[in-house]
C-alpha cells in the first residue's frame, strides 16, 4: 500500500500523516527558485490556496513564506496593527496568550478575553467589550491546538461588522485550515494564518496566510514602517518582486514573462527564498484536497470526529470542550482518568502503534492527552488509522487499569 | 547514478544541486517533532553543525530555525542589537544594503563601508572607521551572492579585537558556510548566519546560525525586550523548551530523559515548530560533509574554483572580483562580453543542461552572469557538472556571436 516504511502513526494534533505522493513532491529535484518551471509550480499552489479559502475576490492576497506557524502572528502584528494599537484577542488556550505576546512584541496594547479552559468567549461579552472600545484588530484562534476547543466565525464576523465595522477580524486558522471550513469572502475575514503540517497535509516548514484587500490597504496605510524585517509585507512588493525576476532569470524569457503577466493579473506580493521541495509538497497536497469538492471533506472531518468523540464517551471519558458546539473536528482533547498518567499511557500507545499528544495547557497539562485526526487520516479509510487510535486508547487504558464506572 | 529524473543542472549561487540521499531524506515519513527519534536526530544536526563551523567552545550557540537566510539578518538585528546601537556595516554588494535595511528596521543607527563593484573595504579604512565611533556590531558578508567578493575573516577579525574589542563580529555566510573555510574559534567570531540551501547542500528552509557565548551574553544583558516575535532569542530559552518538551510527550519516557540530559551537557536553547523533513536532510547533507576532513572539502571547491575562473580568463571575460584574493570559491560573477545578452545566453546554456544565474547587483545588473560551483557539483566529480558547465559556457557564447579578441 504505502510506500513509506512501517511507522507508528503520527495522530498527534500537527504535524499529521503525509501521503505518499506528498511526501515524494518533497524530494523533488534542485530548481531555480526563480526559474519558470517554480514559478508556475508556486503560482499555482497560491491559485489553488484561494479555492481552499474560498476566496475569489481579486483583492485578497494569499502568502506562502518559509517557517513555521508562529511566523503568521508576525505577519499579522508587524504588517497590520502599529505601536499603540488596540488589539482584542479572544482566548480559548494557550495559544492566544502567545499571539498577545506577539502583538505586545510589536507594540500593539492588547485586550484579552478569556473563557474558562475548555469553552469560549460568548458573543455577548464580546459585544460588550467592543462597545468599550475601539479595536484595530480582532483575533480568534479557530480551533486552540492545546484545548481543542472551536471557535464560531460566522456570528462573530457578523457581530463585528455590526458593531464595529472598522475592525479587522483576523483568524488564527493554524489548527482549522483543511479540517474547517473557512468561507473567506462570505465571513468577510480580513486575515486567516495557517501553517502547512496540519490539516492541509504538507511537511513543516511554510507559514500560509491569506488577507483581505482591506487588510492589505491597512497595510498601505501604515504611519510607521512594520517592525519586522523577514515578516514585512514591505519585501514583497510587486516592484521588488518584477526587479528580482527580470534579473535573475535563468530559464526560457518567454516564459518567464508570461509567469509575469499572470503575477500582474494575480497580484501575487510574495517575495523570499522559498523552498522548492516544501512548495512542490504544498502543490501536491492541495492538488489533493481540491480533488473532491471541499464540502465532502469537511464532512468527512465531521465524521470521523463524531465517531472519536463516541468512542471517548462510550468509555466514559470528558473532553476539555464540554459543550459540542465548541469541538473541534481536526481534534479531540480528552482528560485522563483518575490513576492513569500520560507518561505511561503515551509510550504503551506508541507500543501499539499510534502516537497522541500530551497537553499543552499549562494550568492542566498533566490531565489531559490530545488526539488529532486530520488529512490523509481521515480522508483514506484504507489507512485503518481512526480505527486503529480507538483500539489502541481502549486497550491502552484498560492495560493502565482503568475500567469504566 | 542518480535517482534523480533528468534536468538541467542547477549551477547558481544558491539553491545547488543536491545530493540524492539528502533529497530521499526530505520525504521521511511524519514523525512527532517532539518525539525522541527526531529529538535525537536534531542534537545530533546541531552538534555537527558545532562541527563545520569549527567550534568546540561549550558556550558557542547552534540555531536552526524555519526560514529562509534572510532570517538571520533578523536573528541577529532583533538580538544582539538594541534601538540606538551603533553598527558597522562593511559593503561588498546587494546583501549588505538588506542587511542593513534589517538593523535600521528595529532601530540600529548604521554605518556602511563602501568598497566600488568587485572588491571590499581595506583593512587601512576599516581602521579609521573603528576609531572615529565606538560600534556594538561590525557586520561583513564572507561571499557576497551578487558580485562573488570574498572577505577575508581572519585579519578582519584580528584587527576588531585589537581596535574595538567590545564590537560583536557578524558573519553573513550565506554563500560560504560549507565552501569557504570558517575556523569560529580561532578567528573569534561572534556571529555566521547561514542558509541551508547553498554549500551545506540541504533544500531551501532553514537559516543556520552559530553565536559566540558572548554574543548570547550580550543578548541576555538587553536593556530593552527583542523588536522580533518569531525571531527572538527569547522563545528559545531552555526553561520553555523544557517545559513544552515534558508536555508534549509522545514517546518512550525514559529515551525522553535521555534526551534532555543531552539537551542539560550541550544547551541547545532552539525552540519553534521544526520541519522534521528538512531537519533530516540536514542531518544527511551535514554526515555526507563530515565523512571528509573538512580540509579537503575546502581544498576540493578551491580547486574547481580556480578551474572555472581560468576558462573564464581563457575565454578574455573578467570577473567582478578582478582581485585574485577577493574571488569567493564557491561562485564566479563574470561580466558578459559585449553585444550578448543575458537573457539570450542564458536560455541557450538552459537547453545545454546547466542553469546559469543573471546579475543582482542593481548598477550592473544586466552585464554579467553568475555561476555557482559548491557542494556536491564539486565533491562528486563523476556527476561531471563543472566540465559542462565550462563547455556549455564556451557553446553558448561561440553560438551568441563572441570569438576572444
Amino acid at each position: 500500500m504505502s510506500s513509506q516504511p512501517s511507522h507508528s502513526t503520527l495522530l498527534i494534533p500537527g504535524p499529521i500523516e503525509f501521503d505518499d505522493a506528498v511526501l515524494q513532491s518533497m524530494s523533488h529535484y534542485s530548481e531555480s527558485h526563480v526559474g519558470p518551471a517554480f514559478v508556475s509550480t508556486f503560482s499555482e499552489a497560491l491559485s489553488m490556496l484561494r479555492k481552499l479559502f474560498q476566496t475569489t475576490d481579486p483583492a485578497s492576497q494569499p502568502l506562502v513564506v518559509s517557517g513555521s506557524g508562529t511566523l503568521g502572528w508576525d505577519l499579522v502584528a508587524a504588517n497590520l496593527a502599529e505601536p499603540g494599537d488596540e488589539v482584542l484577542v479572544l482566548h480559548t488556550g494557550y495559544f492566544a496568550d502567545s499571539f498577545a505576546d506577539c502583538f505586545e512584541t510589536y507594540g500593539s496594547k492588547v485586550t484579552q478575553l478569556k473563557a474558562p479552559i475548555g469553552s469560549r468567549p460568548q458573543l455577548p461579552e464580546i459585544e460588550k467589550a467592543l462597545k468599550e472600545k475601539k479595536y484595530k484588530l480582532l483575533t480568534v484562534t479557530h480551533v486552540d491546538t492545546s484545548t481543542g476547543v472551536l471557535s464560531e466565525l460566522k456570528a462573530l464576523s457578523e457581530l463585528v461588522h455590526r458593531i464595529s465595522p472598522e475592525t479587522l477580524i483576523i483568524v488564527d486558522g493554524v489548527c482549522s485550515v483543511g479540517s474547517e471550513e473557512i468561507d473567506f469572502d462570505g465571513w468577510k475575514l480580513d486575515g486567516v494564518l495557517t501553517a502547512s503540517q496540519k490539516a492541509i497535509g504538507c511537511p513543516a516548514g511554510l507559514s500560509i496566510s491569506m488577507y483581505s484587500g482591506r487588510a492589505i490597504e491597512t497595510f498601505k496605510a501604515r504611519k510607521t514602517p512594520p517592525g519586522s524585517y523577514f515578516a514585512s509585507f514591505k519585501n514583497w512588493l510587486p516592484s521588488k518582486l518584477m526587479f528580482l525576476y527580470l534579473q535573475e532569470i535563468s530559464g526560457d524569457v518567454l516564459t518567464i514573462e508570461i509567469v509575469m503577466q499572470n503575477y500582474e493579473a494575480k497580484k501575487p506580493s510574495y517575495f523570499a527564498t522559498p523552498s522548492p521541495q516544501l512548495i512542490h509538497a504544498l502543490h501536491t497536497a492541495l492538488t489533493q484536497i481540491l480533488s473532491k469538492p471541499l464540502s465532502e471533506r469537511f464532512a468527512a472531518h465531521r465524521e470521523i470526529s463524531q465517531k472519536i468523540k463516541k468512542a471517548v464517551t462510550d468509555l466514559d471519558l470528558k473532553q476539555l470542550a464540554s459543550n459540542p458546539a465548541d469541538q473541534a473536528n481536526g481534534m479531540t482533547a480528552i482528560y485522563l482518568p483518575e490513576g492513569v498518567k500520560a507518561p505511561e499511557l503515551l509510550p504503551n500507545l506508541f507500543k501499539k502503534g499510534v502516537i497522541f499528544a500530551g497537553g499543552l495547557h499549562k494550568e492542566i497539562a498533566p490531565k489531559y492527552i490530545r488526539v488529532g485526526h486530520m488529512g490523509v487520516s481521515v480522508m483514506d479509510p484504507k489507512r485503518g488509522d481512526i480505527d486503529r487510535a480507538i483500539k489502541s486508547l481502549e486497550a491502552g487504558l484498560s492495560e493502565a487499569g482503568y475500567t469504566k464506572a
